[in-house]
């Protein structure tokens, strides 16, 4: 197998003209990556650097890394020559399904063998997008959240001819290019977060249509109410720790009645034992052995570090 | 009207040793308020102190206010004492309803006239609570986030008895002790708040349950996805941001597709013109005629802020 390995690609492929592409482009570059950006038409230069010159204020001011320069950015409007040496591929290309099985099959003869091609797609699946691509095995989905500049996550899920090698190496490269990788078990439509997230706000949509709350009070409630402390601590992690020594069991055991109220127009699944423990064990394997008093500890001296800190850039803004 | 004016307030009284009561005994001992604890039975003292000591760590790190102090604190088992001087009254008795309108018989003949009296309660409704109190137009809900020493917000809402004075008077002395009050235009189970984090928390049971995602998967998208945003910007100005020139109106023109995929299990409510306007208009509200450009680096720099808390705060624990 040719492919580099993972902590020693320099020379990345951003395809994509728009805030994705331009915003991977950015992070890359910040890593100290040589970055070539493949923009389908000069016409979006102009945004595309804007894009750029905005992330890098956010950039600088998380450090970059050694090296790293907007010099070694290299812009083509040549698909061949954007990827004929490439080490990685980013794609993020607008979500049409048919535009992006057109692309796959040109990327499938025109990227070097065993380069792994991942794609930007945040509702498509790698299944139907590989589909006319002769090397689809090193294709994946890494899914980034935006401003993909800014936000860590990236989650990594193959097709159905994706090779698990390829999965790996994706994940693998993420980590080392300071990215927070999520590997899903299968393909779900919205993957995770954007699931999570989708939950939210149709909920927020119903509230407003109702006349239960204005935009204003569902952004004020998320801002000064559990955002802060899902920053710090997922909300499985952090229902376990709210609930003492007797964790996720005693949220599940003794609040499990709460999930058959009306707190929101989603049903809960039914309650089953099987449920019950890999939300269990699933806590127990994050905490990991810690007292629940050290883990409360920890989120609260997290949650004190970002409310100061947004304090002090309001201020500075304001 | 004997009530004190909001921001003369010197003696609360607070009602409950669990963590909830103890929680706000030590935000309003920071704050500088005299306090006085009821706790039902003395032996909740020792978890009691447990909490006020956890507590008092993250305080100081946020800043006390002049003269606040510990030694400000007074404990008593004797309910008629501890209100007898109360200026403010915030019950955080379990969430039990019988026990809480027993709880609001006695307060409404024992708290001096006029002083208003707040529930924590995140799941009854102060119509219910209220029932058999004498005096119940001067009682609310004060709902907090936990844990409330730390989080900001506070969901205020009346029970049909209670006067429209008093819902304000709590709001504005809300803000006078330094919390995020949230007035709710009526009674919803689940206020907003925890209705929009049980939304997400029952996609994340679901996905659990059909093997989608693990609780480590859940907490790891959370936690360097949406979280770190949300902390700083609320889902709607969010959207509305990131959708540029057009805003929220194209975020429901262009996406509202995407509302009817299947992303989370929870069904969109109809998109129609009256729920598209009060989007549009309360994004305009909230946006107060800045760019999206502003906005959207105003949002950067606090992300940027909030993940170098983050690593830094991560640092020192580790």
């Amino acid at each position: 197998m040719s492919r580099v390995r993972p902590d020693q690609v320099r020379q990345i492929t951003s395809l994509g003209g728009g805030p994705i592409g331009a915003g991977w482009a950015a992070h890359f570059l910040a890593q100290g990556y040589d970055v070539t950006s493949y923009l389908h038409d000069p016409s979006e230069e102009q945004a595309f650097h804007n894009v750029v010159d905005t992330a890098w204020v956010s950039l600088e001011a998380l450090g970059l890394a050694q090296g790293a320069s907007r010099e070694r950015l290299t812009i083509t409007n040549d698909l061949e020559e954007a990827v004929s040496e490439a080490q990685f591929v980013q794609e993020s290309a607008p979500e049409n399904l048919p535009l992006k099985q057109s692309l796959y099959k040109q990327l499938g003869d025109l990227v070097p063998e065993d380069v792994v091609i991942s794609s930007s797609t945040s509702g498509l699946t790698m299944t139907d997008i590989q589909k006319h691509c002769s090397t689809p095995e090193r294709t994946v989905v890494g899914h980034p959240f935006n401003p993909p500049y800014l936000l860590p996550l990236v989650e990594i899920v193959g097709g159905e001819k994706s090779s698990p090698d390829a999965v790996k190496w994706a994940c693998d490269f993420y980590q080392a290019a300071s990215k927070a990788p999520l590997v899903l078990n299968k393909e779900v439509p919205g993957f995770i977060a954007t699931r999570l997230q989708e939950a939210l706000w149709r909920e927020a949509l119903h509230m407003v249509a109702n006349g239960e709350a204005t935009p204003q009070q569902i952004d004020t409630a998320l801002i000064h109410g559990p955002a802060p402390r899902m920053a710090l601590m997922g909300q499985c992690l952090a229902f376990h720790v709210a609930c003492g020594e007797g964790g996720m069991a005693t949220n599940l055991d003794q609040f499990g009645p709460t999930l058959k109220l009306p707190w929101t127009r989603l049903k809960a699944p039914e309650p089953t034992k099987k449920l019950r423990d890999r939300m269990v064990n699933g806590c127990n394997e994050m905490a990991a052995g810690r007292h629940f008093k050290d883990l409360a500890a920890e989120r609260d001296r997290g949650i004190v570090a970002v409310l100061n800190a947004i304090n002090a850039s309001q201020k500075r803004s304001g």
